[in-house]
Order: C-alpha cells, then structure tokens, then sequence
C-alpha cells in the first residue's frame, strides 16, 4: 500500500450492494438508508463538504460491531465510526462511500468502580449522560471539548478541551479500550491497573487513531474527585503577549489552574455583545481553580501577584455558580457568538498548538496574517496547554474567500510546525488537516502508513482520514 | 512471522563475523568485544542467566546509531540497545548474540525551556544527572525508578517509581523521542507541544517497547517546578487492608500526595535493622507530600484524618531534610536490605499492578503463598497505584527452590490479571515476563506483533524480549 491507495479510491459498488442487502436483512429497524439519514451521519460542524455513507447501521453491542465489521470485510466495503456528528475536520465523511456505524444506542454505564476512580462504559455515552449519571457519588470526568461529544468519539479523536491544563486530554484519561479490529477480531488494549509496563500501549495507539484503526465498543476512563471549591475569574491585559506571559509563569509556579484561556480582543467584543458581558474588549483570560477551599485561595492570590507583574488589570471574581455557568458558557458558545453576527458566512475552525514559550509569537502573528488577508476570525486558546483557535468566517459559495482561508490556515500550521509544535492541538487530522499532518511527521508518517497496513490491509476502517499523502 | 519465529533463533554466525568486522573498521577504540565488556553488557539485575552480546559499540550521535543500525540490518544482525543494564527482566540479555549498542556516551543534555517546562536530552543522560544540572533552575524531574537509569533506557521500559502517583510515569513524561528504526531511518515521533491530536501516537508506542521497534536516541521529558514545600511522614496500620484502605480513600479525597509507599510487616523488620531505625514492626506507609507550606500542611492534616478513620497508628512527621532522605534511602535500598540479611541466596525482584480495589486482596493473598511455599519475600508497593513487589530469595543453584519460586511468581500474576490487573507494573516484560505478556494481551499480542512485523520485519531489534509465545 503506498501512499497514493489512501487517495479516495473509487466506489467499490458491488461491494457495497451486497454489504447493505446483508445487513439490511441481518439489522432490520436497526438499519437505515433514507437520504436524510445518511446526510445526517455525514455531518461535519464545518465548511467540508459531505460524502454520504450509503446506509446506516445502529449497533448495540460489541458481537453487533463485530458482525458488521466481518461483513464489510468480506466485501470490501468501507467502515465509518459515528458518535454524535461533532467532528470539525470531515471525521464521519464517506469519501468513497460505505457503512456508517452508529454508536448512539450503545450508551451504557457498566460500572462505576469509585475505589479505583474509573468508570467502565460504551462508547455511546456523551460526557454530559456520564457527568450526570456521577452526580450523587462525588466524582466526575473532567474532559470537555465543549460539544456533548460520546465518549467513544472523544477517544477516537484524542480530544480535551478548556480542563485539559490540570486534567490531560482522552490520552491520559482513557485507561483500557475494548476495540473490534479491521478483521473482525475484539481486542482489549489493556486492564483497569493505573499503569503497566507490560507490552506495546495500545490503548495510546487507538486513541486517536479515528477509527482507522478499529472502532472503539467499551472504554475505562478515568474519574476525579469533584473539587471542594471551585472559584473563576477573569483578568484583562493590554496584549497578547502579557496573558501569554502571565500564564507561563502560572505554570512555572505549578499553579494547578483548571481552565485559563486567552480571548482576542475581538473574540471579547463578540462574546460581550452576544451574552450581555462587558468585559474590557481587550485581550483576556479566563480562569478556574479546583481545590479545596484554602487552596483555591491561595491559588488564586498567588495567580494575582503573577498578573499585577505582568501588566494586567485587576483580576475578577466570579465566586457564584450561576455566575460561573455564564462565564463558561459564554466561552463554549464562542462559536455560535461569532456566527450570530453572520447570515450567510460559515466558520471554518481551525486549531493549532505550540511550546507555550512560542505561543504569544504564534498568536499575535496569526492576528496579524489573518487582518492581512481581509478574513474575520476571532481567536481564542487553551492558553496552558500552548493550543489555540481560530474560527475563519467564509461564505462558502465564495471560492476566493474560502482559498484565501485555506491558505491562512496552511501559513497557521507551518508557523506552528516551524516552532516545533504541532498541525492540531485537539480537533484532529480528518480530511482537513491530513496534507499537514504528512508534513508535521515526515519519515514518522511512514511508521504510521506501516502500523495502518499490518493492522488494516485492505483499509476498510475510516478510509481517507488521518493518514495520507502530503 | 510466526509467534515461534520470535522464539530464540539460531545464531547467524556468518553475519555476527561481518557486522563485527566492519564495526571494528569502522568505530575503532568505540568497539569493545573483551568478554569482561560484553559480560557487562548483559547484566540483568536478577538471576536470569546472562546471554552474552558478540560485540559492544559506544555510539556518540544518532548517525552513529544509524550507522550501527544499519550495519546490522544488511547482515541480519540481532541490535540489542544498553544504557546503564538495570533491568529486572533480562532486558539486554543476547539470546542469538549480535551488537550491544551502548548509548552511555550520549550523555549530553541539549536544552532546557524553562518556559516550557521540558528539556531535551541525550539517552545516556541518567535522572540524577538531568537533575543535578536542572538544580539551580527551580526545576525537576520527577520520575525515580530506584536506580540511576539511563532516561533512554526509563523511556524505552516505561519506567516509573515511588512518586509516580502524583507525576505519571515514562508515559506521562515523554513528549517527544527520536528513534533510529530498523531499517536505519531516523524518526521524531512528536514536537514539543504539550499535546497533540494529528496522527497515531509513535511517542507513546515506542515509550515501553523495550528497544523492540527502534532505538532512542534523543528524549524531550516533561519537568516539574520543584515544590516550595515537601513535607514526609510514616504511618503503621495492624494489616496491609488498613493501610490500603487509608491509601483509597485519600485517592479518593483528591490528596495530591507525591509518594505513598506500603512495605509489610517483614519489610519494615528488614529496613529497621539494615538503616537502624525502630518503626512498629507492622504494616507501614510512608508518605510524602509536596506543594506550599499551606498546601502541604492542608494534605497532611487531612491524611491524618484519613488515617485515623482507618484504625492506623500515630502519624510520625519526618521534617528534617536529612530524615526524610534517610527514609527514602532506606526505601530505596530495600532489596539491599533484604539481600544482606543473605550471602549465597539472590533475590528475585518481580511486580504486578491490579486496580487499586483489590490491592490488598491481592498483597494478602500473594504473602499467604509466598509463606505456603516456604520463600522468603518482603513485600513493597507503590500502593497509590496499586503496584507491589516481592523479592524472592532464592540459591541459583537450587533448582527446586527457584522452580518454586517461579511457581509462586505465576500464581501472583494470574492473581493480578483475575482481578484486571497487569503482569507487571514497572519492571518490564523483558524475558522474565514474556509468556505472560501473552497471556495478559490475549488477542491484542497478534495486534502487537502485526506491529512488530510491520516496522522490524526481520526481528533484529533486541529479539526475545516483550512479545512472544505463550
């Protein structure tokens, strides 16, 4: 397999007949094909156009998953994982068309092994359905990429979000999978132990393999302890550059914040407007500490002192929960803030991350680009992690706009490639960023191109995302 | 490739004589084949017999390892990777003989970014000099497995230690490697950012493949500030359940201890008279906290609650920086401990992690054997993550006592994967653990060794270690 059979390969359409006739009659009501089903199982919350699968199967256990994938394989007929459809880089497209395998009803918690702070459970469970579901037992799990994505979805794409900085990304936080291989075969990565040195970690591998790999049917996650107190504020700065210092040195000093994100000036005007804020339209960060009482004090006097020495204002409370919810929410419908403004142009969001000592550099010169290229795109970053956001509005009938976006994003990458960071910090390859993802690995993607062989041959699982030609 | 074919193979005489040939040519004074060196270079740390390298190469750059690499490849020559040979597995054991590559003299550290908190260095460099040369930065870096290893050797094995409950391990530290593959190629598998989601995680697939895909040359590893505060203390507890339970419930109270350490009762009588101290000769923890004063003191006093709840004794500080490294040493220095109460017999160090729940069913259980079978094995663990040891004393030369104590050490790994633990924590699979790395992984051994076929198709990256039969 060389590279070039990673291209969208043409339909293999007998196969793909004979596939959705066995699996109509093996699934019945569990199988689908109506046009708007499958347009629904193509969605990407983005500009990339979609390439419909040709049915739609409604899985509810690993044999089911397994069965599926078996068929697939024996015709040749492609597989595409679906959770909930949140993907920013064309994840559930199906470029040449095939099975999209919708993970939904396969939404139990199995167990919650509060001893061990983990939580067993299928891949159809969304973060919100598991955090409720913890409610009365004192923990939860911290990972929120913002979408109420499935937890299967969230490992598959290694995602994380504003927590990541204290908590890790699905990376630390996924400890065993249970996955049906490309042959129809159903591994499990690993145990419930806390660590093991035992083996080659699968577990790592599949995470954020993007279900070219296997699809994901059982995962144990990690749970923590919710904090005693919680406390948020925000803090503005007269640039960019001083939040970014600011937060080095909050992370230097080991303060162990649980959010801290940078909104661009503009990303402040926006979100003031469109949730009744007036927050000073320079840049900001926005913080939360996670403690017990007098730790989240002393936290946050210690985060106080670091402002005050980097020329930022005054740093301010926001101690009521209801007050808080309003923060973040505001935060996570950056999004919908900035298309709000808009009736007809779309938002392409693009993410990158870079050693934070580079991040000020990376992100004022992004600014910088994105205003020269004539582009509306406001930014806002996982400052702690070095990882941030821009979301480039385009009307996407316009051609001209749409390449003049692609190229800032390119020049966004390989300014984040050139300070030895990486294409995408937390929206993953996909479709959209696998060009710079060959670039990003160089000699390393020849590793991968040889991992995706040995374990899918025939590259049936996701075909056209994550690897392919640069 | 068959599972067999990974099985020790026949010496390929012809190609050790010319891969020696030229490397004499080639490295001069940097090759040694003196018995003494090679002898040397297969030190196992345990009673695992030695199984000689033909010739030894003190490579001082990544070409230089390529070049070995390289060498060998084209006479299908064994590679067998060494950097300070502490394993407890037979790690650099030559089954079918070939090259050890000593990689001692890749000792240089390259940067620190303080900013970042990472430093990228050499494989030769071991902890204690990483940290030595960080001290007067404010940094540190945290992963102590006991020994002075090598950082390439730590990476390549996954290690971890005594404060991985509070820091990760191998794992959670290394951000980025390069790796001299088996056909020569020199491979980054990441950047420097502190997360990713573009591509298959070759980091993460190379940390704890034990030299079996590639070799390390060049490591960045994540660093840590060093706390303002460290405060110690010790605490006996009437059996191994108290001490276990107190252990869950300040994981579970979110105590961010930095070491919580179980020895049994036998341990504690062990230490007490080889570093002369007078703990209750019961089971004992003893902790370790780091953070601010405030932070530390918090930690602490709720531990000491903890404690109290779990009908443990008096909480004994330990403030003094002498004290608490009189502790630690005498922690360290356990299987020195043990092994001088001995003059013919060795110890045979093994580990197995299981989920934190079932810890001290499974110490319990592991020390009734080991009594039953009449051995002697103190018991020590990293019980914050539900990792224990035993060091089996047993004469070399006995082959029905080594026989049982073999027995013993697969009955404490069934024990660990009946309660989904692993069949080791830390010490790697190595020779020692290779058949029941088999038995842990199941059908996922076939997904490793597809991995291992497809990147070292010719088995010459220290073969006879991690993965084989069962």
């Amino acid at each position: 397999m060389a590279l070039k059979d990673l291209e969208v390969f043409e339909r293999n359409e007998t196969g793909i007949q004979t596939a959705l006739s066995i699996l109509k009659q093996r699934f019945g009501e569990q199988f689908a094909d109506s046009h708007a089903l499958r347009e629904q199982h193509s969605h990407t919350m983005t500009y990339i156009p979609k390439q419909l699968p040709d049915g739609v199967v409604f899985a509810r256990s690993t044999e089911e998953v397994r069965d599926i994938v078996m068929v697939c394989a024996e015709h040749g007929v492609p597989i595409i994982p679906f959770g909930t459809g949140t993907s920013l880089e064309g994840g559930v497209n199906a470029p040449a068309g095939g099975i999209s395998v919708d993970l939904t009803q396969m939404d139990q918690i199995i167990s919650v092994n509060s001893e061990d702070l983990d939580a067993v459970v299928q891949p159809g469970v969304t973060r919100e359905a598991l955090n409720e579901y913890l409610r009365d037992t004192g923990l939860f799990f911290p990972i929120d990429p913002g979408a109420n994505a499935s937890l299967g979805g969230m490992a598959a794409t290694r995602a994380s979000g504003t927590n990541a900085v204290r908590y890790g990304t699905m990376r630390e936080n996924v400890i065993n999978l249970t996955v049906v291989m490309p042959d129809g075969s159903i591994v499990k990565t690993a145990n419930r132990a806390r660590k093991s040195s035992s083996g080659y970690d699968l577990t790592k591998l599949m995470v954020g393999s993007e279900g070219t790999l296997g699809i994901i049917t059982e995962l144990t996650v990690r749970l923590f302890g919710i904090p005693e107190a919680i406390s948020a504020g925000v803090c503005s700065f007269p640039t960019v550059e001083d939040a970014c210092n600011a937060t080095i040195l909050a992370m230097q000093t080991g303060i162990p914040m649980a959010r801290i994100e940078l909104l661009d000036a503009e990303m402040v005007r926006v979100i003031n407007k469109y949730a009744n804020l007036s927050y000073p339209e320079t840049p900001l960060l926005m913080l939360e500490f996670h403690g017990s009482p007098d730790g989240v004090k002393e936290q946050s006097e210690l985060f106080g002192e670091i402002v005050k020495d980097c020329g930022g204002g005054d740093f301010e409370w926001v101690t009521k929960t209801e007050d808080r919810n309003k923060l973040w929410k505001a935060r996570h419908e950056a999004y919908w803030a900035i298309k709000s403004n808009f009736t007809v142009k779309v938002g392409i969001a693009t993410d990158v991350c870079v050693p934070i000592s580079r991040l000020a550099d990376c992100v004022r010169e992004t600014e910088e680009d994105i205003r020269n290229a004539g582009l509306y795109g406001p930014i806002v970053g996982h400052v702690g992690d070095g990882n941030f956001h821009s979301t480039l509005m385009v009307d996407p009938d316009d051609v001209e706009e749409v390449a003049r976006a692609e190229a800032v994003i390119e020049r966004m990458v390989m300014r984040a490639l050139a300070m030895d960071g990486t294409c995408t910090g937390e929206h993953g390859v996909g479709q959209g960023k696998r060009k710079f993802a060959r670039i990003e690995h160089g000699v390393g993607s020849d590793v991968m191109l040889a991992i995706k062989k040995a374990i899918d041959p025939n590259n049936i699982m996701n075909p056209g995302k994550l690897i392919g030609p640069a």
